[in-house]
């Protein structure tokens, strides 16, 4: 059966606003999804994704590669282009799980052991994070996971490249993908420094409306009971929020920045305290890729303000003396600074 | 010889209308059933199989593939399917023990080795995934395994399906079973987020009625020493059940849901303060299963009530401020908002 | 030379009426043995197999099938069986020491590497467990082995068979036994869980009597200097008890157990608080075997009270209030409940 | 893309300034850059490798021998120079990243199991300090790798050849490379006797001024959006740095250090109490690359006390009653020394 | 060189004496040697074993298979013997030493992989219990040993033969061997179970009389520069002290042990309250080969006396409130109970 | 470049004194080295190393076999010897340096696969310990070596052989080396027991004279700008000191030693309390080498004196109540011994 729709969500506005911007902008550095269980963090990536436009890829190729972007081919596609032009074909977006407990060999890829039996060659077999190129990269529980794991993922999903080092193999090949973490951080923390090196950080909660939450379990057990005449019902949704993201991709290059912006970004940063600055390049892309979903030319304060607890809450250190919450001081520090 | 009887077990209400609701709404999420040991847990799964009618699978497969749900074929039943329909066969409901010190490789499935050795074929080799399904798979003692095996195994009965992904293996096949745990809380406890995944929850306690020990010493006693002449003795009573189980899954999809009832089971939740909505989503489901096991079109308060401490009890957070039981927890709030 | 004669063996009366009650109603679950080393505990489980008679088993078969039992034969009997009748032969009650550091392949037996790399089949080895089929394995020092090796053998010699998941093997064989685990409390305790599937708990300790000690020392030596000698000496003694066990075994299934004699046994439980039902199944069956070692033809409450400290006195929840031994409670409960 | 011009980073003077020396006196011991992610460490690496004139090497050696070092040629090499002459080309000075979780095979080189297989030879695959000869290893994070790692590393750079003796492999190759590290002091801490082999440690901070956190941005942005137009705006810039290096090199040797000088270095580790001789040794080294920077053909104190601070706070004891940082330390002592 | 002579050692008789007890009675259970390095105790075995008469070995046997004892004879010389009488040679006596860091399989023995690789056959590799038979096995630090390996060393030399389990090997073969261990218990315990094992336990010091000391480095120092002149200087008390043990393991045997010796010992033991009756034994068996060695056909309370510092200081429980060292707890029972 | 010469190394009296004995008596057991980092420890080494004249060695030996010590020949020498006199050459003193993450393996030897794999037969491939045969074996940072490597490394050393029992492999062969290692007691102190087995103990510091340090710094500046040329500076010097070797190797057995110098040595040693007769040994060893060096034919007190700090300190116990350095310990008990 196909995806439950995105636009058939209940609630969780923050959370679906991440990720259109990160679909928007890819290059924001994935989204980390923090909060309760059960709340649909699965169900929303798998929506998007269903929700975007198929993609133009090498025909044949296993890595899904971009025709158009010569510098980032894989190797069996870089030796096809000698020989001329590469086909093309149109292929859906995918959205790779990292099962808990997956190796390392097969999210990085691994020496194909059949063919260098059989055949005595070295052979690259291409691992979890080949499938996800073009797409989207889910992981559940993603605190639970070794962090060295966790920062190879980071580091792909930055690079957009993995560039494989073991057995004897030595490649590289494309791996553009957004990373979506999810989890609770009551059941275990990320280091500071896996956290900064997402792009936003969004707070997913239960709902306690009681209506709101009568309608997730109907749309919920409606979907299961008959998933076709759920996705006739959101149909025109759907494809109105499709088009309305690739207006956003089309306008985003001309969507200017001001002086006064970019001084609104650092001066928040400087108040939060938060270490380099990631988190003002984040904001500064997030910020225009906002505008672009609401189609207009240029960043306003009002843009950055909006993407800003998305993009700085994580990046905060921890201040003994002032224990409210990551989002509670980002909003503070939001009143001083746009006041000033 | 043949299990115990279903009908011959004595006492244990809680577990056996916990199990009959699993077999009704496989969907569920599984039983934990948890106290102490010697008191029949095994055997109640056990009978419970013996006692459901056999089911139609494809002629000669390995995955005992349901040749009703073409969503969901193995690899080999599909490329069969391709040259035809598929051949039937109906086969018993399996009963599959997790060995305490199962390897992942045994649970999961894994590269033949014999195959890949003599015929130079990456071909997989079944585990007990495979062999579980479209029946049952127990784990005794579940708080003693290791918690990311708890968590593959939790997955795969989510999503009916085994995803291999390993040995440069990479397959997926049907793997529909209900998850059976049992286990002493006081002998190390299971995560909340693993809790939190099995639909539903009972415990088990020691009769201590002297009348009723001895009964369930003499049954014993009486079925080992002659398994044939004890299962005459039920023969009739099993029948019934069997009857009853077939005609309520025939029922369920017509059962109706009112947005009262849907209410009811939001505040109950509310008032619990469980994460998510899997507790309303599990309430939902296992109170429809108890309508139809009872012949009903149509979900009661009643029907709510009575299964809502085996759904909740293992969803609560920690209260320090409230050490009471679990399971008084529940009545307590089922008590307000039944009222209100 | 031969083992030492068990009516050789000076006091102990405790640990000898166990082994043998063990031999009588194997079913019972093993013997555990706990006390001071060097006290002859593993002298008594070789000279108790030493005076058991031979038993009939298929002729060749490398697991000793009983040809009496058809429901649990092994692969190649059942597939000889096919064939027509199985030749017989006696052969001698084995017992198996568990070596330390036993390597679990070893136990349970693995992949016969040398014909797989000859021939390319999957063929079996067996291993310990296989090897004690219809005899004892022995266990020193069981407190120093691994949980998970102690769990393994308990579940084997519960159900009479060794059912191998491992390295793309999957069969079933007989491993019928009587598990005698030896250990020193001091040095280290087993887990509840471990030490509730024991059948009998006794307790050994070196003697304090000096006529006593010189007797065993003098017998010992005795034994060592001139082994054939000595066994002439007992070999009057070991006829009759060989004798007494043999018609202790055709008696067994006739010997009648009252309600009022079950009602005790459930009393007893209950003033104790043991969990779940074993302990009582335990008592049931012993105080039979007992009986039945005696010549009678039902059970007494005298068979009860014999035998239940070792079948309760590991039964026990540690109860902090009263911290006196095991046994003693067992035995002011026994006078409790037969005042009663 | 090329990488960022060294030329266009904004601020972190000490750290560029290092990274020329680094250049310039290969022999220093690498460079330690500590401090606060996201300052653009990496970026400065890779800029600096882009701006020094490519090298003269062996023509296809695997190892990028230097044809003018006959000492310290590579095995295949050597077995070449009987020959007669080594042909020569021209390559770029590499920058090798080491990712975490590298092994040590792939960093030092292992065993060439295909080759192995196929031919029956014992062939060597260089690993990554292979392909860092002439150039530069980076590694993001030190502090997070193992100390043995760090130490292998550190010996080789120290030694400017990679000794192996592993899998029954005995080889030597050059391995000349300036080590970077980065790291966050805050997230672990180096061993004491790992800082000390490092030449320089210079510290990055965030920027606090407004203006030059826009201009960073507005540079990055600028860069990412036009990466072609971007070099073109520094390429003058760069070509003038080039320049600069190339006659540093050329002038190193000639530059004097009279005894005075000397002796300023030596009372200034005195009343540091650094360990051994390596801190005057780098003072003098840094201070003579540093001179030969400015074009001048003697060390002044000034130049002495411009290194210093990068060359010494890394070697300083803890000093329990001096809790001031170490640059501070070191700032003071010059201060004093100076004065004297 | 030949090793150094047994009667050339200055000084720690009560070592010397166990070493000889053990040589003609080597069903003890070994030598502990406890005390200071550099005591020469590796000096004491070797010279010990250079003394003994060479011992008559079935010629060509690789474990040194005794004819006299054929129900012990290796898997090749039983079936050797069935082609006739065994053929016969005169060995050395052993001395092997344990390396530290020695694996299990070379002290076990092993699969002969090559033979394996070679010709197919699981064949066995005789390991360090195979050379040790029939001499000594000697362990410096024995402390710091891992305990399994203790453990399988004193199984082993307990029972007289190493019985194999692994890699799919099942075999026995002849291991009798005096098992010598030397530690300093100030660098880690023995556990006590392990302790209990060892036959005698004696303390070896660094002498403190300047003489001694002298005549100690003096005969070493005149050793290591004219080993064979320094042979020839104590060649008459070699061979004496040689037919001394020749002619007490003929007298062993027919040594009396009259019941009041025995009451001694028992009470003894009681008084100091040791584990079992081992000590006992031990007593029994070392006082015997006391008077063996001096010539003496029954055994008296002297030798008793003699030997039981040795036969049971490492035997005693550790009590909190006596604190005096274990040699004096047990000169203080002596001199109870032999009064008494 | 050639090392370092011997004769230029400013102060470390202590170090180079104890290197020369060593050198002179390789038996004495090795050097440690203990103090600060930079302090030219191992530019020492192998400059002693290059001072020595080359040996004569059996032609063609992987070993580098002695001809002349027969009772020591390689398995390969042994063979070639039974067909005529062994052929020879002169090869130069090696020094190994033991690689931080040296396996043990490679240390030790270990099978060669190559060989195994090509021709089928067990060969062994020499590791580092052959390599150091006759030479000098250096393990920087000892203290950070694993303590089983460490151990193995002083067997080898006081046995002059390797005997190699693995991988199925029973060989020994000559490893006469001298085992030099450094490092620092701050960083982690080795164990009593191996500190003891080391025959001398020096410490070094770094100098604290300006004068000196600037020294030290111009002549490692001045040899590493022009190497020959700073070596020709220093030819006469070690010319000198070769032939001071080479005329003490020759002198020391005529070396005599009289009682009343043993009597000084072991007075001093039990004044000082150390464990065993080694610390006697070594006393007597080194000081006859220092006299031999100092070309006299008698031991006096005052070499006794010069060598005790050296071959005693790392021998003390620790004595909670003196805290003052070792080596000042060792100065008072000489104090108060030397006058007595």
């Amino acid at each position: 059966m196909g995806p439950y729709p995105f636009s058939a969500i209940v609630g969780q506005a923050e959370m679906k606003e991440a990720l259109l911007i990160a679909a928007i902008e890819p290059a924001l550095g994935g989204v980390l999804a923090l909060g309760d269980r059960g709340t649909g963090k699965s169900t929303a990536v798998r929506a998007l994704a269903a929700l975007l436009p198929a993609v133009s890829a090498v025909a044949g190729c296993r890595y899904r590669c971009d025709p158009a972007d010569r510098r980032r081919l894989c190797p069996e596609c870089r030796a096809r282009r000698v020989g001329g032009r590469l086909p093309r074909e149109r292929v859906r977006v995918p959205v790779v799980d990292l099962p808990l407990g997956a190796t390392e060999d097969r999210v990085v890829g691994a020496l194909d052991i059949e063919r260098a039996l059989a055949d005595g060659v070295k052979a690259f077999e291409p691992g979890l994070l080949a499938r996800a190129n073009r797409g989207f990269l889910y992981i559940d529980e993603i605190n639970l996971l070794e962090d060295h794991l966790v920062d190879l993922l980071l580091d792909v999903a930055a690079s957009g490249e993995n560039v494989v080092e073991r057995e004897g193999l030595s490649l590289r090949h494309p791996a553009r993908f957004v990373l979506i973490g999810s989890g609770n951080p009551e059941e275990g923390e990320l280091r500071p420094q896996l956290l900064d090196r997402f792009g936003l950080c969004v707070e997913v909660r239960t709902p306690t409306d009681i209506g709101e939450r009568i309608e997730v379990v109907r749309r919920r057990d409606a979907f299961e009971q008959d998933p076709a005449g759920f996705a006739r019902r959101f149909a025109a949704a759907e494809a109105g929020l499709r088009e309305a993201i690739v207006a956003a991709r089309r306008l985003l290059p001309m969507v200017a920045v001001a002086d006064e912006v970019l001084a609104l970004a650092a001066r928040l940063c400087v108040a939060l305290g938060t270490d380099g600055l990631r988190g003002e390049l984040t904001l500064l892309r997030a910020a225009r890729a906002k505008a672009a979903l609401e189609g207009e030319i240029a960043v306003t304060p009002a843009h950055l303000r909006a993407v800003a607890p998305a993009a700085l809450r994580h990046r905060l250190r921890r201040d003994p003396l002032d224990e409210s919450m990551a989002g509670a001081r980002v909003d503070r520090a939001l009143d001083e600074v746009f006041v000033a």
